[in-house]
């Protein structure tokens, strides 16, 4: 059996979170308070935690692990404000997995069938 | 039992992908060939695709299908060339769903275990 | 003799201002405090200036004067804060200048030096 | 009398340059070719040259001369590029001086004019 894995369910589970947080009050919520401001605000964010993202790049490079845990931090960012984004637009971060999966090769279908076959 | 998804050995099995494909012939894999230009290059194509996401989702707010699979792909790309800066410095995409999980308060070590004993 | 153009003494009358509130306090003078912040701070303002840049241009192509006016403001957020870049790293608007003008070919020296004399 | 400075015939020459290579052949000219696949390609060159920017910076900050001579001619590339945008759309590099002009309460007109008395 595969050593147990997370990435699934949570990206499936963020985006469910996402999605519920949409018509929140913006007042109480971020996820809101970007939908409400609209898409130029979601996209402002995307460039700027590319920004963020570049700058730590190169401050992790020296290996120190503050650094690299910046990275993360920023990365992590940039990839959650993407997905509030493809929300945003009605679409789905399932899209953006399966365009991964095809393009590489990789499915992630056969392996977890036979997992839960286990 | 919750419907199947595939999140997580896409990004598993993509992310073992460009693990091997690292040291790969830098003429025979794109992978390869940025990993031997370095972290500019990688960082430089990062930026390049945050660009290209952002104008993809001006002109996908249309709700135009065909604008709407640019957009899917060009956030495709945005994420594969997050995961090859992540394998360029020694990080893992796993640190980066971790972050997002511990933001969030979502796992996906219950969900799935509890999954995997229906 | 040439229409009266201003560009020069802007820049440069510009440059020589946030040379001056380059050591100012901090909490009196913006670009003090970007310079107290550091490099990276002031690169982040790029990549947000630039973003912006992006986003007021897509919506200045209506056509609709009040889009252009933002992109205008915009455009001049990301030359300034490029400016302040320079002068953060010694360096100078009018490495930049000559730069352009050497590539393209392009001379203010002659036509300058013939209107003074005019 | 002040230092000879070529800034303003240099961005206006080059802005006149770009106007009329706008409708030149595509083939024969980068200007025209860009202006010919749209202002999406012109702006992902700025996001492109934004990050190329950020990274020399990133590199310029150790000193070395090089380094710095690149920051220069990536700093110039991204005026190049927001000077073809505002072109693209219309618009004249002298609105963007005019603005900044405006916010940091510095005028050419008054220098140049008095420069030219002397």
């Amino acid at each position: 059996m595969p050593s147990p894995t997370v990435d699934d369910t949570v990206l499936d589970a963020l985006f469910e979170v996402l999605r519920q947080r949409r018509h929140a009050a913006p007042e109480e919520s971020y996820v809101a308070s970007l939908h409400h401001k609209g898409l130029n605000k979601i996209l402002e964010k995307i460039g700027e935690e590319a920004t963020e993202t570049l700058l730590a790049a190169k401050d992790a490079e020296s290996g120190e692990q503050s650094k690299q845990q910046a990275l993360i931090a920023e990365t992590a960012d940039l990839w959650f404000h993407s997905l509030v984004m493809l929300s945003h637009l009605g679409l789905d971060h399932q899209a953006v997995i399966n365009e991964l999966a095809r393009r590489f090769g990789v499915s992630g279908h056969d392996e977890k069938a036979s997992r839960n076959k286990t």
